[in-house]
């Protein structure tokens, strides 16, 4: 065959507003600080165009430091896969080099993300490293407001993942996570922005 | 705080010697041969130090004309998502311009693997857009081989798949499969080459 139609890479970038929400802010924070800076990004994101109302960060778990941001790129860089937990955990794992986060030498590093893993960032979250998985909430909300599909996550997902050596702490800034789907869903009903959940249950 | 340090570009790589396989290949074919192609570059990947003996093609499935192809990078890229199915559907999703393997328009596409998906590549399925999913298998013999973690897998994850409109295929060339995990455990044995899950349940 010829070869020469196949691509050969796999090229993403964070948009330079995330820059601009992370400079005013100091380096180290607590939890739910990071929370709301989560939040924020969320709300930007589908207004700027990248993808779903969805960031992440990675932190080191006992400093509070911030190691990487990500946010939904799935509209804007055309990947399926490029949830804000796979974007912040890859630029987590670019910044320090390693495919594994939680490698001896390095410090012990948490994910902070607006609700919980999607059936793909489940498992990301499994084979990233991170020990420590700080949500925004867990339950059927988010599906509900916004008419994203989250997948077939297992009943005993955060079980598995204390089993796995992964701490799960939810309910961290629910409330506002929710105001940002609410918010989200009035962006999509207000210019009919596209819900990029490709095999969805519900239409948005 | 400074934002310099952070990293903000996911770049990867599709390795030359998978075009060298393809290129003596006819551009359609049926699944069980690329199937077999899939062990082939399966059987390979390690030897080349990208990743796991894990390979994927995205194909057209009425015409079985070849769209993508992908190998686990998790070593050589440092990413820990870039699996070798999510290696292949990004790289059909750059190929076709579209998150939605499954848009209007399109062809139905396949995605053709050498095991059943991990607990990441599982949900990365779903939102690809592929509607149909061809495994060499799905029984526990993979990690018993070779000491990967498959991950917190759905045990109705076929089911789940079927009730979303993604038909799947299992046992093509199936002891073809395992005859490459058991080279690849010998490839470790006598190397010490690394097993890239992060949180592994067994010491390969």
């Amino acid at each position: 065959m010829d070869t020469t139609p196949l691509a050969r890479e796999i090229t993403a970038a964070l948009p330079g507003w995330v820059d601009d929400v992370l400079a005013p802010l100091p380096e180290t924070a607590g939890e739910a600080d990071w929370m709301a800076v989560v939040n924020t990004l969320a709300a930007r994101n589908p207004r700027e165009g990248n993808g779903g109302p969805f960031a992440a960060l990675v932190v080191e778990t006992a400093t509070g430091a911030l190691v990487s941001a990500g946010v939904n790129l799935v509209l804007s860089s055309g990947f399926s896969s490029l949830h804000a937990e796979v974007t912040a955990l890859s630029l987590a794992q670019r910044r320090l080099g390693t495919w594994d986060l939680g490698a001896a030498g390095l410090p012990a590093h948490s994910l902070v993300v607006n609700w919980r893993p999607c059936a793909m960032c489940y498992g990301a979250v499994v084979w990233s490293g991170v020990t420590r998985l700080v949500v925004a909430g867990s339950g059927p909300e988010l599906e509900e407001i916004t008419g994203f599909d989250e997948g077939p996550v297992r009943e005993d997902w955060a079980e598995q993942l204390r089993d796995r050596g992964i701490q799960v702490v939810s309910d961290v800034l629910r409330e506002e996570a929710l105001d940002v789907y609410r918010g989200y869903r009035e962006f999509v009903t207000g210019t009919g922005a596209t819900v990029y959940n490709a095999r969805g249950t519900a239409e948005a």
